[in-house]
């Protein structure tokens, strides 16, 4: 199995805890209920969190750091492709486009 | 063929423009050049960029200048990755990781 | 006469500018012309230039390029100030509130 | 008084507390206890809440957010420049230059 179908499987999860009953029993669907503000700003903290880290990794030659805090920008950037109804999927879909990478399966092209 | 293949893919189309002998001939290589400021003042400029499509999108109901958005700020984020000597696949198994998803191929189990 | 009046004759200017007949005879009217979301994409982009300069003087122990990016970020808040009607008295207002300080003078007080 | 003193007075209380014994008793000595990137997310963050205020207040016609949060992020720019051994006057005496304004006062020039 590809290892990048980790993103479609995020996709999944997302979707699934959006609308849960309970905010308290899920980080996502909270910031669902938050709104779109306090996703953006934790897209925006993490953004900040990503520069910091790459500048530190690039005195240390240490990347851990770096390589989770881009996890935490591109998992909230996927929670606020959620909250307006899109995905990964159209993200991928729009970077193939661009590099002419195959890899857009029938899914993807439906939703073009 | 997966979709998320596109990240591995776009990994290696970042890997190969990596190290072009003439920057002129890649903003790829252009901007590794530059150097890691650079790189990091695009991954910022296209976060902000992508905070303000998602607003836009919010009040317009369009998602596709967001999508376009969040496209470039994976892209020059995965440029960062790859100047410090990293990739998406690490990135992608940190999420894997986090969510217990399935999905970590061979090659990522051995980065790890 | 204080050097902190330069924020007011730095508001002044920018009104000055605001509406002026030729975009191309100003900056500061040509980001007006452009909108909000341009000047907004400046903000984020000095604010970015701001962090990347503060940690590379951590390490050199020159001041020099943070305080030229905090400038380029204070301007262009004060730009996206006066784009919406207000300006850096309100904020000053708003600081010496915050810290029980002296210094509103009449203007200020009357733009409460 | 000028209404500008307020950046001056604000220097002095934030250099007051930088060095307080107990980082529980002040907001901005715990800043600095915890370090430079800590004071520079909140830089960041303050930038991303910023620029949502400013897109709401051109919806809604209400400044007061956006006037709020860009006293946030002033303050915390000051916290930063403070951290690295600079003021707010260094940053003034810039705009000031760039602007050919008048309003340095011999404090000001001597740092320069």
């Amino acid at each position: 199995m590809s290892s990048n179908d980790v993103l479609r499987q995020l996709s999944e999860v997302l979707e699934a805890r959006k609308n849960q009953a309970s905010s308290e029993s899920s980080y996502v669907a909270s910031l669902h209920q938050k709104g779109l503000n306090k996703i953006l700003e934790k897209v925006g903290e993490e953004c900040t969190e990503t520069l910091l880290a790459a500048k530190d990794a690039k005195v240390s030659g240490d990347n851990s750091d770096v390589i989770y805090e881009t996890a935490d920008l591109w998992f909230h950037s996927m929670v606020m492709l959620s909250h307006l109804g899109t995905d990964a999927e159209a993200v991928l879909q729009e970077l193939a486009r661009r590099f002419n990478l195959s890899g857009l399966d029938e899914k993807a092209s439906r939703q073009s």
